[in-house]
């Protein structure tokens, strides 16, 4: 499966982070064509103690031929808006093929 | 699924780090007990382009209890101590409950 993942720091309020993730952003993502699955990680912490990183969204595609498609949608084009207007400054992507090992 | 997340920015020699992750750290790091999945990703890029990032393995347990028991083991003690000498500087762990959205 190819995935999109979203991997955002730690917001100072995670309470009106999560209101808003879980309750505007993650609906529009949901829409996104082709979308197959949305998995969210919790971060809870590192080896170290604490994480920088708060909350982990993987969303993953039949293939990058089908995420390229759905990349083209304004479905995917809102989203993607959407996650930096509400968390542009805590927000990384990036994109790759999973496999199991 | 509980899991812990080992992401890897991009390395300078890609084809040294493969041989050494793919020969020697990846056959460490399942030998650690308790450990039930690994799931690799290559990462390819990102919306804006080039990702700093070059390889994500997660590593998935049956809850955080068993990670926590897994992670007093040799085993477990050996591979991150393993991924710490190859690609400390370029390694960040984490760690959280994995769930469907």
């Amino acid at each position: 499966m190819f995935k999109m993942v979203a991997l955002y720091k730690r917001p100072e309020n995670t309470e009106s982070f999560d209101e808003y993730y879980f309750g505007t952003h993650m609906p529009l993502t949901k829409k996104i064509p082709g979308l197959q699955d949305v998995k969210i990680t919790k971060i809870s912490g590192s080896p170290m103690g604490e994480s920088e990183y708060y909350l982990m969204c993987e969303m993953y595609y039949e293939s990058k031929q089908a995420f390229k498609e759905a990349s083209k949608t304004e479905e995917s084009k809102a989203a993607g808006k959407d996650a930096m207007k509400f968390a542009g400054n805590l927000v990384t992507f990036f994109f790759g093929e999973e496999y199991g090992e």
